[in-house]
Formats: structure tokens, C-alpha cells, sequence
């Protein structure tokens, strides 16, 4: 388990508010979340490549593939992407227009 | 600073490949960073709200925030983007000539 001190520690170092217990928490949680995801991800990188050791190269491609990943996992659970979607196109028609 | 072997022991408990000494660094390295934007981010959030605590719904907001940065940093350096923008239109123009 990631140490909830070291963490609060880091984020006293980048704010000058009052940092609540429940931060803390959330943060751990994301970034363990984030440790599995990144690791299982990895693996399949080295796999592919025939490797049986995860390399730092592993880590830097599915920081993208977890990104991308989540992408699609929030399109999922929310309107923002509708939102985008339209402000996208929005932008492509008044394109339409000047050409 | 984020202790190697507690992140190494995470990596271990998801992969049954070996993990390089390189590979927890960079993914440590990744770690500390997110922790540092996401502090940011949520002060941010919280001095939006008149309030002097960093809460656990404004961690939550900017996991999300911060994807969206990170998309657009993504897109300034790759071609994935327009890669993704072209199969977007395709897929819009196919439902296009269906109506």
C-alpha cells in the first residue's frame, strides 16, 4: 500500500491550503489504480516484444494506452464527450463556411 | 519522494515477468508528477470554491481535468490525433448518407 504520508507530504510541497484526510485517500486510491493499470499494460508491451522483463520503455507507451483507455471509459460515463463532440463540429462547419 | 520498493511490490503483485530497476524509476517518476499537477489542480478547484481545504471531490475533478490537458498535450505531438479525427468524420459522413 502506497503510504498516505509520503503523499500528503508531496502535496504540502505544491499547495498552501489545508490538505482534508478524504484528498489523501482519494489520491492513493488513483494512483494505485493507476500502478495496476500501468503494470498489467506494460506486460502486455513486453509480451509483445517476446521479453520477459518489464523496461522502462513498457512504462512510457501505456502512460498513452491508459490515457486512451480512459478516454473511452469516460466517454462512457459522461456528457462531456457529447459536448466536445458538438463544439468539435461546431468548428468544422464555420470552416464550411470561410471555404 | 514516492519509496521504489513499495511501488516495485505493486508492479510484482500484477505481472509475473521481472520488473527493471529502470522501469520503477520511470514509473515513480510518473507518479510524482501526477501527484504534483493534480495538487495544482485541485487548488485550483478549491479556491474556485472559496474554500481553504482541498477536498476529496476536488481530487476527483481533476483526474479528469488533467486528462484533458493531457489530451491536448498529446495532440500538439502526435499524429494520433489526426489520425483519430480523420476515422471520426468517416464514420460521421457514413451516418451522413444513411439519413
Amino acid at each position: 500500500m502506497i503510504p498516505k504520508g509520503t503523499i500528503k507530504r508531496i502535496m504540502k510541497e505544491n499547495t498552501n491550503l489545508n490538505i482534508s484526510a478524504e484528498s489523501v485517500e482519494k489520491l492513493v486510491d488513483i494512483l494505485q489504480e493507476y500502478i495496476v493499470t500501468t503494470t498489467k499494460l506494460a506486460e502486455e508491451n513486453a509480451i509483445k516484444d517476446k521479453r520477459k522483463t518489464i523496461k522502462g520503455r513498457d512504462i512510457e507507451n501505456c502512460d498513452e494506452e491508459r490515457l486512451r483507455s480512459k478516454i473511452i471509459e469516460i466517454s462512457d460515463r459522461t456528457e462531456k464527450v457529447n459536448i466536445l463532440t458538438r463544439e468539435f463540429l461546431k468548428v468544422l462547419s464555420s470552416e464550411l463556411k470561410r471555404h
